[in-house]
C-alpha cells in the first residue's frame, strides 16, 4: 500500500481533466514524450507482455501522412495538435517474452494461437493506452483520444512490413478551453457496478 | 492544462507501485469501491460509451463461485484477496448511448456491425481497466489484475442472460510486501517507441 494522492492530484488525473479540442501555442518537448514513455512503461501488463507500440508525430511531414486516414471530425484537432501519438501494438510482441518474462516460457503460449496472441495484443495495448493518457494528464499535459481513423490507412503510412497495427490515436498539447465541451453524463454505480 | 503531479503520487501510480499477490488483514470497505468507481468513470472513452461494468466480489460465497474459473496460478492470491473486481463489458453498451452521447445518433454506429460494436467493448472496457488499476492505487489500494482465468466459466456463473462478458479480473487490498515478486524489466523507448 502507499498513501493515496491528495484531491488535487485526482483533479488532475480524473476530475477535472478533460478531452481537449483546440490547442495552445505551447509545445511538447521530445524530453516530455520519453518522460511520458517512462511512466507508461511501469503499468502492469499480462505477463508483463507490453505489447503497446508508440508513435508521436510532431511534425509537419509526421502529419501529412496521418491526415489521409482522419475522420472529418478530427481532422482539425489533430492536425493542430501539437503531438499526435499512434498507440498500435506489436502483433509478434511475444518475440520479446524470453527477456521479458524470462522465468517460464511464455513465448510458447501465444505462438500456438494466433487468436490467443492478438486478443492479448488488443486487450493490453487498450490497457497500456489507459496508463498513457493518465500518465500524459500526470505531467500536466492535456490528452485527446480518438479511435475515430481509418485504421488499415495508418497501418499502410506508418507500420508496412514491421507487424504493428494502430489502435488508437491519442493528440497530446496543452489545451485551449475555449475548445472543451459540456461534460457528458456518466453511468451511476448502479448501472455500471455490482457487489457480490 | 493543469499543474503536474508530485513525485509521491507519481511514484504510487507508476514508479514504486508494484502487483501484489500477498495481502494484509486489512479490509477494503463498500464506501472505498464507490469511490473507486466514481473516478473510473471520469476516463474518457470513445463516444462517451463507458462500456466496463464491474462485479465487485468481497464475500466468500461470491469467491466461491469464481474459484472454479481461477487458473492454478492465480488461485490463493484471488481466494485471498479482500476484493476481487471482474472488470466486464456490456455487449448491449449501445443502448445507453442515447443518454451518453444525446447529441447524434450513436446507437446506430453499432447496431448496425456486430463486429464493430465488440470490438469497441472491448477496446474501451480494457482502457477503463487502466484507469482502474491507476484510480486504485491512487486511493491507496494495493491491485493485482490478471488474465489467467476461464471467461467462459465467469460469464456463466456470474453473467448468465445479462450480455455482460468478462474481460479481466483485478484484486484489491492492502499487500503485504512478502509476496512481491522482482520487478521485470521494461521495454525501452527506442524498442517501444518511435518519433515521427
Amino acid at each position: 500500500m502507499a498513501d493515496p494522492i491528495d484531491s488535487a492530484a485526482l483533479d488532475t488525473l480524473f476530475n477535472t481533466a478533460r478531452t481537449q479540442n483546440k490547442w495552445t501555442d505551447r509545445t511538447v518537448s521530445d524530453e516530455t514524450l520519453r518522460q511520458l514513455y517512462d511512466l507508461v512503461k511501469m503499468g502492469p501488463t499480462s505477463a508483463n507482455c507490453q505489447p503497446a507500440r508508440f508513435v508521436f508525430i510532431r511534425t509537419q511531414e509526421g502529419k501529412e501522412k496521418l491526415r489521409p486516414a482522419l475522420s472529418a471530425g478530427n481532422l482539425d484537432k489533430t492536425m493542430t495538435a501539437p503531438v499526435t501519438a499512434i498507440i498500435a501494438w506489436d502483433e509478434k510482441f511475444y518475440d520479446k517474452l524470453p527477456v521479458l518474462f524470462p522465468h517460464a516460457d511464455a513465448k510458447s503460449w501465444f505462438t500456438g494461437s494466433a487468436a490467443f496472441a492478438e486478443a492479448t495484443a488488443f486487450r493490453n495495448s487498450s490497457l497500456q493506452a489507459g496508463y498513457f493518457i493518465l500518465a500524459a494528464r500526470a505531467l500536466g499535459l492535456d490528452t485527446g483520444a480518438m479511435s475515430g481513423f481509418d485504421a488499415n490507412k495508418v497501418n499502410d503510412a506508418f507500420f508496412a512490413g514491421t507487424g504493428w497495427k494502430a489502435n488508437l490515436l491519442v493528440n497530446l498539447g496543452y489545451g485551449d478551453p475555449a475548445g472543451v465541451q459540456g461534460r457528458l453524463p456518466r453511468l451511476s454505480f448502479d448501472e455500471a457496478a455490482d457487489l457480490a
